[in-house]
């Protein structure tokens, strides 16, 4: 049996941030997410989407919309969405407040996936693996741990992701 | 409510080889595993083993019977365990002969952690996802994918883990 | 016959900066040049010396006149100083105009060297061998070239170092 | 004005070699000098060219035969060439034998560039510093230093090259 497709949707963050040489500034300018799966030997079946290259601070109400669309007319009810941590909960919540019967799952990283030391790969990793398990809801995957869109919040002081109570 | 502990034995394999600058030859010293965890920003309550050190080829069956031994005796009910992937199959097939009612979890990489184009980083943030959300039994976490340890093998061709009708 | 001491004067610049994953800012914490030294297997004898850790944008007069004095009160007649290539030429020319009798080489990177694609260690390779073997005046070591600090200028649009006429 | 233009001859060793992931054997394929060169923003002239892919242990007398051949009919009178370390030294005094006129440096790496830890971009930054500042002669730079061909050696225990009295 082969497992289900899943629908990577990109949204920006720290992730897919790269250094200017000429600026000395980050900037997005493609995807690494296509690099990443290969890297990481994915043999999944994936649909890989960029909705927007945004740092999540500078994420609109707008922005959030499409995100909740998009997923709501995905054919596939299993959902990856790379995301600036900073607002990640607020997005996670969108979508919980209105999408029903898909497991969704928010991931993002903490340093850009093309400096050294990324958290960005093992991430991605544990995104897809709970995208496959975890039962229908909206959840955000960091630090190894899955946490319900409607319990967690990111600690400013550690940058650690932690349950809300 | 934080998730349980999890296990971590480690046996060596292409995760954890380095490179001898003096001979050219592959080899290994201490394990990967704290730094991968370490960059992966891991979060989760872990109890991390070094059981061996070997190359999965010339894993003995007196190899085995210790991993299948520390399985059994571990107080945690959720278990990843590094290997090689050569025989990994081997050994998740003697795992699942003799253990009950504990969700364990073999991964590995198929180029090693400290070269630039590792899959390992990816692999064990799918593995300790896995290791949370799949009910007991024994899987091979690779590729992004998980398979239950009766029916999957490597293709050697491709070094892709595929289901085996 | 052993090759003579050779000081590195540290003044911070692109090379030594980090990612902050708290404020998603560049900053500096410590020098990776010890780093850089180890990982080429350098076995020159070095006096390594950290005088700032500065953006070059933002070097004073009195950084300027700092540098100057401590390339003339040191032992060594060979020196190499790192710094932000953004006024590189501003404090080569300083000490062009200031010191005679030494072989000074300044250098430095487009790409932090923790970043993955930085030109930091090549730069660093080409900036020693210079100061082994150029002959008394003040050096720009950039993109595998050297200049002399009286007729050189960085190319603000390409990033690339140029014979000024 | 411009520095002259240097040919880059490329033998293989470790500098070159990859790591199979379906063998778990070290090879080769196609040279990282062209990617080495444009990490490096090297803007030097340079003519580059693969004269074999061998392990230097493996270089036999007709292959050294070619690298001296190639030496002397190249228009440059500045070479470099990578060579793998362990017959670095044979191939060097076999050039110094039969070529004058010309500055020919040997380099190579500890370990393969598409590793971590690899020094093949310092040792190439040197290398290529070298041949534009050494007067005519064949010399090894490794480690931050040159040799000259006829007075030196590798030290087995260490890796190191150093001064032969």
């Amino acid at each position: 049996m082969s497992p289900e497709r899943i629908r990577i949707l990109i949204t920006g963050g720290t992730f897919d941030k790269e250094y200017d040489e000429l600026t000395g500034q980050l900037y997005f300018k493609d995807s690494h997410l296509p690099e990443m799966i290969a890297l990481g030997r994915c043999n999944l079946k994936l649909e890989v989407r960029t909705l927007m290259m945004v740092d999540s601070l500078e994420m609109t109400d707008a922005d959030r919309k499409l995100i909740v669309e998009q997923c709501r007319k995905a054919p596939e009810s299993r959902i990856v969405i790379t995301h600036g941590t900073d607002t990640m909960v607020t997005t996670a919540q969108a979508l919980a407040a209105d999408i029903g019967g898909k497991t969704i799952v928010l991931t993002g990283a903490m340093v850009p996936y093309k400096f050294g030391s990324s958290d960005g790969l093992f991430n991605l990793g544990s995104a897809l693996a709970f995208a496959q398990t975890l039962s229908p809801g909206v959840y955000i995957a960091m630090n190894g741990c899955y946490f319900r869109a409607e319990r967690v919040r990111k600690n400013r002081q550690t940058g650690i992701f932690e349950t809300a109570e």
